[in-house]
């Protein structure tokens, strides 16, 4: 039990405690903390440790897994016993006094394609008479960089991309302009922490010794200009524009009873992608609103190839991963229509577009539209573990 | 004319100038330096400015064409006017007692594919029976990202990576080792220096205000991993194994002797890709040997789409481009044989190995095998700007 003042139904008890970076509550100069109910515990306050070069919490993910287990018994150590409350509490800020900013540096970003029913029900918008998953879909996880770059935090606003929407017309000119077909995607992220070795690989066993923990993410996506563009090198400006990220970072240690085994697999893996021994699957029911109103409840439990499938693919060819770098899971999709993580597949491809409770009806996104994604999963003692949210609002074209 | 005394024929005289950053030559720290000849100025230790925080150019960069011009004129003053000689001679270093790192941070890493002779050569290999071009290449300079953690400089070795090399056997595994289809891909890399703003457009006319300089890049690929993996979202682990670049950075102010018209359109331009104004066509002529030999020399004046052209496009979309970010060519492959820019080309994805001086042939890299790319531009009053080299050597699969 904590000391600290937990609102009902937080998700960010003492089970949880994820770490961020803040701007902001009375105090100089950027901060790492831990969130805690709807206070955030300023690391540096209570530790007497310098502020400088703090501006992500790269410098300490680097540190890696003991450091992260240390730091978490202490944070639990200073909010459960009574005898720290004195010395700890004037370093608990409200959350709505600081900026939570982008917490990592996002040293590269990955995004992968791992939800069967996404990317099967891509595969029928796109290729209806052929088979709807790719020939390697099952075999690997297939992912592909992006611009690391414009991974932005929660909360600020995604500026409607205009790009080439199309072929050429009469004119020989490809149509340009804003983007008509602007979409969200609701992904996981997974942040690596300690960095891996140049040739190293990392097996799926030894995921919770590289990635430290997990955000959400909306990797915004404007899909005329990406169905124009993505032969043959992959999707480009049409995702390049904006990703966003939650700011609290859920460590790996706090979703322990989350953990659950993945789909059956329909393929045979290689072993460097066999998971049995102690799979990644988690069950984290991912919840996308606009404008307020729940439009799709994915379920992460759903996905075909865990984080850890991924990270063993990543680095299987000795490229290493970096302290503060994102890879994300892609969007993430469940069987049925309601658990659909993207407007493309909800809406199927703007031919059905979506009522929404206000009598307007969204075949993608329009300008003003706010997007929020939130998620939770089950912790220890029947407690939730909250993972905050990511918001975005659109605004229109320059 | 410099006080330096110059190697004959170097291509690192008075009105070169490229930036670096070294280690070594008996001073501690890393250091911003200036090649000349076969010597490199210390900047830090010409002007007194401290070390630290010096690791990578991008903290000069930043600064902007007014910095960079101002740095270009005081090195000029310094290493052509005999007054300055016994001041600034005692920081020149021999350019073999230092260790030449990775300039730059490398903040996003993208890669185009903006030859037309390589387009259509690797569109026939693999499409043969369709238009050796996709439909959109005539209409925008197509690309994507890459791995920013594993560009490194010059003369780091390259592991051959091991992966998934093709569908699956009778097994229903893919077959999984070292990649048999190691090439090189022989590029121009271009570095950003001054930022962009997010959701400005950098129009081509602006190349030269973000743009700092121009290095060499070679990008190698498996391309038996490619070939599997690439569709539909492009490729990854193929080319996420190592970039390499070359270490000292070609100011674009002593490529304006090299500047020329790019070949004609074959399709009508959208208005921010028209460049006839002042178009950044260049006469670099790339050199790409193995084990010493010449196999090809891409000429990079027959490039279609041009690097002012490619930044363009890549923040078109509002996606602004950071310090010390690096955008590649993509192969450079003029219309002859001998004038490709990868074995994919010059050996027709290994069905006709090339015969090499010593006996040998290669259908693609053996281990053991240096592959060296160097290049040179036309300069001021006949001098020849040099670029150095990438080099890198193929070492055995772990």
């Amino acid at each position: 039990m904590t000391w600290v003042e937990l609102p009902d139904g937080t998700g960010f008890g003492i089970d949880n405690l994820p770490l961020g970076v803040v701007l902001g509550g009375g105090r100089p100069g950027i901060r790492h903390a831990v969130r805690i109910g709807d206070s955030v515990l300023d690391l540096h306050g209570v530790t007497g440790l310098p502020v400088h070069a703090t501006r992500t919490l790269d410098s300490f993910l680097v540190a890696g897994p003991d450091a992260w287990r240390d730091l978490r018994e202490q944070v639990t150590e200073w909010l459960t016993d009574e005898r720290h409350r004195a010395r700890v509490e004037p370093h608990l800020l409200p959350l709505a006094a600081v900026q939570a900013l982008r917490p990592i540096g996002v040293a590269d970003y990955v995004d992968f394609y791992s939800s069967r029913a996404h990317a099967e029900n891509v595969g029928r918008l796109f290729r209806p008479d052929g088979d709807p998953l790719p020939p390697n879909w099952l075999h690997l996880p297939i992912g592909y960089h992006g611009r690391a770059g414009t991974v932005q935090v929660s909360g600020a606003p995604v500026v409607r991309p205009c790009g080439q929407i199309g072929p050429p017309g009469d004119d020989g000119l490809p149509p340009f302009g804003p983007t008509r077909r602007l979409d969200l995607e609701a992904e996981l992220g997974f942040v690596v922490g300690a960095p891996s070795e140049p040739g190293e690989r990392v097996p799926v066993e030894a995921f919770g010794e590289h990635v430290f923990g997990v955000c959400l993410v909306n990797d915004w996506s404007a899909r005329d200009l990406q169905a124009w563009e993505y032969q043959p090198l992959g999707p480009f400006l049409g995702k390049s524009f904006a990703t966003s990220m939650s700011p609290w970072i859920v460590p790996l240690a706090a979703l322990e009873a989350a953990r659950v085994p993945p789909p059956p697999r329909d393929a045979a893996l290689l072993p460097y992608l066999r998971d049995d021994a102690a799979p990644w699957g988690l069950d984290v029911e991912l919840e996308v609103r606009i404008n307020g109103e729940v439009v799709s409840r994915p379920p992460f439990r759903d996905m075909y190839w865990t984080a850890a499938q991924q990270l063993a693919h990543l680095t299987v060819n000795g490229a290493p991963v970096l302290a503060g770098e994102l890879f994300a899971s892609g969007t993430v999709s469940g069987a049925a229509r309601e658990q659909w993580g993207s407007l493309l597949e909800l809406t199927a491809n703007g031919t059905r577009p979506l009522p929404l409770a206000d009598g307007s009806t969204r075949a993608f996104l329009e300008d003003g539209d706010t997007v929020c994604i939130t998620a939770s999963a089950p912790g220890p003692h029947g407690a939730r573990i909250g993972f905050g949210e990511v918001t975005g609002r659109v605004l229109p074209a320059r």
